[in-house]
């Protein structure tokens, strides 16, 4: 976006019919949505939650206390209308896309699953890459397509979510080499774990990082990464070329964001950081980032839970700088 | 409420598809309305917001740096759908109702404005009480019924929002009274205020509070109260009377939740509060009602702006306590 176009949006906001500021962090929302349409408005009415389900070869390790099998149930759970994401999406009109990125198993062919599937589910990244430069490509190409056209279908805004057990463990990997940061800080607990899960989550993460010294964003990606990951990072970009908005949910969009972001630092402009996920590590890719989370609910489920409650608020800065009647108006008696 | 069921509710939040706990603040809402309407379910679809309009004669000292006429140029503005409350509303489907309860001023017979009125505005509480007791008890009763029969007609989630220029002042009163609290520590610059004004705003409240020392909560309502804040006490005690959730804005309609409490204990377990307003004097109110407010965005316009951003949280909130599945079901294969 254009930073010469702020001040002249920043006046419209401070022009409207509030005590200036009085909106805080929306007034600084609806900015950012005004230079990413300028000169057109910002819409928001039709929003998207784009899930990119993916399956991770260290599971084997034993890094999550949940089989892959859990992946498949999810995502069947999401087609059914039955999972968290569709409740919130539920309540508040929002549409879901479920998208087989590399789910690790054959899928049910069913009306409402994109299958962009590129393999099935990573490699052990503890013991090799895990993907190939190809397929990291292949899967960020696959993002961005799918969101380019859920805009070119209508979309004012998209929303991102995952769902890939032992993804926490991959996006640790991600968020070590990319923010960077020192590789513990970035292992939490994921979906749950006791001591000694953690022990072995650590010693694998460890292990895995060990095997490549890998620190450019396509690198870092196809050693560590995640289909999902990368789904989620290509459609960060895809959004961005398109100039529209897109919602980071918890650590793993987050990590998405932090390779989408490395991979074109002007796809920042784009991000609108939906939570602070209580999945540590979360607060790195955000400091990274410099970016300062709308909600803080304690949430840590991903799915796009967090980017889901975020939307109504981008819906009501849009508003606000579109339908909101000007200050000097309402004194005038021109309402 | 009863206390009794709320570990079965808990229960039943633990056994939804997900880690327990990984909703954070959604799953202590979602209890909250599970137990308002237990054994019935929540639902969130038909939210309306009541914006309570009413003026103070406290504004002749010059505790605003903006006359009463913009009370009403407000007024007019919700009535054309160009406020911010509007838009907020707009954006997220919620209906608004616009209640004349006493504005200082006659308002034009307009579609969408219900006329509540009780008196011209309130007098000037520094030098003789703002109502008289049977006032008070009349806008109480206007705002409970009010509630009621928006709830009789199908609103599943009242939000409050208010407009009333002195109203900070008249709230400062009340707090100070009803937390109770330090007076000036309840005294913030409302819209907004320069030094001078600030000066002369705390030398009017402190004359004010000198006069009377009421403590009995329809006491202080009498003596310092604006018809607005009894419009929004009477409401949230309509609403809990029918057992619906009631969603409190910032710092006059928490002062409002105050009086409706203190008045009736029970009332706090249906009060949901929205956000942590940036006027001073809030956050005694959270401290007193033992409430963490759900978002803290800086705002601190009122109108029901910050509540009209919660209604998605509480929709998305009933939505998973209805819609989600049981891990047991998902792991099972039965979705």
């Amino acid at each position: 976006v254009d930073p010469q176009i702020a001040a002249g949006i920043r006046a419209v906001i401070d022009g409207k019919a509030k005590p200036p500021g009085s909106l805080g962090r929306i007034e600084d929302l609806a900015l950012q949505l005004g230079m990413i349409r300028h000169p057109g408005e910002p819409r928001g009415d039709n929003a998207v939650l784009l899930v990119f389900a993916g399956d991770h070869g260290l599971v084997a390790e034993g890094v999550s206390q949940y089989p892959s099998a859990v992946t498949v149930a999810m995502v069947m759970t999401y087609l059914a209308g039955r999972a968290t994401a569709n409740a919130f999406a539920t309540a508040n009109d929002i549409d879901v896309r479920v998208i087989d990125i590399g789910v690790a198993a054959e899928l049910p062919v069913h009306p409402k699953l994109i299958d962009a599937k590129v393999r099935m589910g990573t490699a052990n990244a503890a013991r090799e890459p895990a993907m190939t430069a190809e397929q990291a490509a292949d899967a960020l190409s696959r993002g961005y397509r799918i969101a380019v056209g859920e805009i070119k279908a209508g979309a004012d805004i998209i929303a991102l979510g995952e769902m890939g057990i032992g993804n926490t463990a991959s996006s640790a990997l991600v968020v070590h080499r990319l923010a960077p940061a020192p590789l513990d800080d970035c292992i939490g607990v994921g979906a749950g774990q006791d001591d000694a899960g953690m022990a072995r989550k650590r010693a694998t993460i460890t292990k895995a990082a060990a095997r490549s010294d890998a620190t450019a964003p396509l690198d870092v990606l196809a050693e560590f990464g995640g289909l999902e990951i990368a789904g989620m990072a290509g459609a960060i970009l895809g959004a961005a070329s398109q100039r529209r908005p897109v919602i980071i949910d918890g650590f793993i969009s987050s990590a998405a964001a932090l390779l989408a972001i490395r991979l074109c630092p002007a796809a920042r402009d784009y991000c609108v950081f939906a939570h602070r996920s209580a999945e540590r590590g979360h607060d790195i890719v955000l400091h990274a980032l410099d970016a300062k989370p709308l909600l803080d609910l304690g949430l840590r489920l991903g799915e796009g839970t967090g980017a889901l409650l975020a939307v109504p608020l981008v819906r009501a800065a849009a508003r606000m700088l579109t339908d909101v009647a000007s200050l000097d108006d309402v004194l005038a008696g021109k309402i």
